[in-house]
């Protein structure tokens, strides 16, 4: 066996390992709170708009009006893709995959074309304008692809309109309401940032090396389409679609339940109690379904199945508390708000690679490569080599 | 301040901290000896050829003859790129960035293009088949946006050449000698896997997340595409350019060794011997200068060069015992075998990609999230959110 002296042995899948410092914010699971910076990511998603967090991300601090205009104009006008990306995205559409796997295609394209240099090379300046290109792009980059796999041309991105609004427009052709607008808008500002998920470690690991932004963002994007990390949100709504009626909710649960299946949008990996952007998800929710009666039927045969869950759970399964996690309602909302189910996890993105980005402005400044070690754990070496 | 109960702290850059088991391989640093699997790396390139590595690495074992047709016959069908990917690597090309940028890009159009599914969806043996599919592509990516890059035309893989040569062919149009394709085929071999460097380390967080082959490749070709991981050899070569002639390499030393500047192809993280790949290539460049008095000028300045700085340095600087690492002579052998510069650190990737792949593969039985933490240390939230 070999031997690994000065080896460190942390816990599998290296949870609770601080792999970095970071002032960007953090979680705290047992308190359900979270924070961007030193404010509320809830408290933030109220009172404040997408641009705002955006600049805080980025900036270190919250805009003025000035400050949010500025940064609204420099994102709106990043929204428009270069001609050799907008050229590109029909044969990207077209070789299969969906939006999420063309975005990953497209935004290392955009970084070709806009002949990114590695993250150590350029200036913090350069570096912040990099990362704002990329990001204020996949809004657009991900409608068009939408658009171009059910046979419609993309739009051009509205200067006129905030990130999600333009986004939403983009999407459906339709100006939306100014309450849809809000709605995405929150739910894109509480999932910019969530401390070290696998998608923002991926980014900083990618970062580590000096690659360029688009290396990092595509990257993160990647670990983003595997199920454990983003894909749920679809899923939890298709589990509503599935108990259909509130008088089905016990029997489809306890069967899950007892036959020891997982149920979507139900857990966290971090969250020990509720998940602060479940519970205010849960508010947009409500807030959108009061004019619309086919809008509360879901919302709520959505909050009977919470509820039910949660108590059969401790009926069944003493101890093993679950509460819904952010999929569940963003979900929900995302719904109400005509989005489509395949963009649910591709609009998770629209707002995460904000705060990816700001993951690597920030691991840029450190310059130390992220290199870990593994144990070998098969046959000795060295064997003699058998001829052919 | 965020109380982070139950952080382990590691050291920067999760140096020697062990994230995983392996059976692949591993690097003992103060040896100056690496394996894969079982077998020593150096004696498999000197003993066997790539397309036995390969099966070493994705089945565990060495093939026979009749194993290793099977393998090559299955690796040279997969050089041959679907249309959708063929069509679109002119735009590719024509959208700047260079080869390895570009490479990452078709690369996530391929596992568009091929509809791969999520590693943990899959059967064993289906991950092996995307794996294969996407790892042995790499050369005619790779090789087309060359061309394409100088206005030529790609070339067709040919199906009767191991990888190595095939690639050398496509990429030069004339079939490489013997000597030339054995000496690229022994620098692939030597560079297929190394332990968890950031590249590997990307693909298997990727992995975790249950994302598809794709992701994971594209996620690691963006770690290997930033300069303190895979940037250096054709910097190396640059080098030995700069210096000239036999009697400017100790003034130029020097001057750098006192300036405090890094001397490109010497020092490596984990050797703290000679690198075992340095000294098998420092041999193959010699018997490929053998034949040819301007490759025989080359050869011999650079182990001047390496005899050199290894002297000055532990005069100037005693104690900081520094080595060349597989850059050094990787360059000078590619440029020996009619690479372009430009071509060294996308070459890595022809090799490196097979071992990416072997550790998705590994990594995908583990089936479990790999998501660290970080330490917060900006100002204390919550803090209100002051009104715009």
């Amino acid at each position: 066996m070999t031997t690994v002296s000065d080896a460190i042995t942390v816990p599998a899948g290296l949870k609770g390992v601080v792999v970095a410092e970071t002032s960007l914010g953090d979680v705290r699971g047992r308190e359900g709170f979270y924070h961007y910076r030193q404010y509320s990511a809830v408290e933030l998603a109220q009172e404040r708009g997408l641009e705002d967090v955006w600049h805080l991300m980025f900036e270190g601090t919250l805009p003025d009006a000035d400050g949010r205009a500025v940064l609204a104009r420099e994102v709106a006008a990043a929204r428009h893709l270069p001609g050799a990306v907008r050229d590109a995205l029909p044969a990207i559409a077209a070789a299969g995959g969906g939006p999420l796997d063309g975005l990953r295609t497209a935004l290392s394209l955009l970084g070709s074309a806009r002949g990114l240099a590695p993250v150590y090379d350029v200036t913090p300046a350069q570096r912040r304008q990099d990362a704002l290109g990329l990001a204020a792009a996949v809004p657009t980059i991900l409608a068009a692809l939408y658009r171009l796999g059910r046979g419609e041309q993309p739009l051009e991105p509205r200067d006129d309109l905030g990130h999600a609004a333009a986004y939403l427009a983009m999407l459906t052709g339709q100006e939306p309401s100014t309450q849809q607008a809000r709605a995405v808008e929150q739910y894109l500002m509480l999932t910019v940032d969530h401390g070290f998920n696998a998608s923002t470690f991926t980014a900083r690991v990618i970062a580590s090396t000096g690659a360029d932004l688009a290396a990092c963002l595509v990257g993160a994007l990647g670990a983003l389409s595997g199920p454990l990390h983003g894909g749920a949100p679809s899923r939890a709504l298709d589990t509503l679609d599935a108990i259909g009626t509130p008088d089905r909710i016990d029997p489809w649960i306890r069967h899950r339940v007892l036959a020891g299946d997982r149920i979507m949008g139900f857990g966290h990996a971090v969250y020990r109690t509720e998940d602060p952007r479940s519970r205010m998800l849960r508010g947009v929710a409500e807030s959108l379904a009061t004019a619309d009666p086919g809008a509360e039927r879901l919302v709520t045969l959505a909050e009977q199945v919470e509820r039910r869950v949660v108590e059969i759970l401790a009926e069944l399964k003493p101890g093993r508390e679950l509460h819904t996690n952010v999929e569940f309602y963003a979900g929900v909302v995302m719904a109400l708000c005509g989005l489509p189910r395949e963009m649910f996890t591709p609009t998770f993105a629209v707002a995460r690679v904000v705060g990816w980005s700001a993951n690597v402005l920030e691991q840029a400044r450190d310059s130390k490569i992220i290199r870990p070690s593994a144990r070998y754990v098969g046959p000795p070496p060295p064997q003699p080599v058998p001829p052919l």
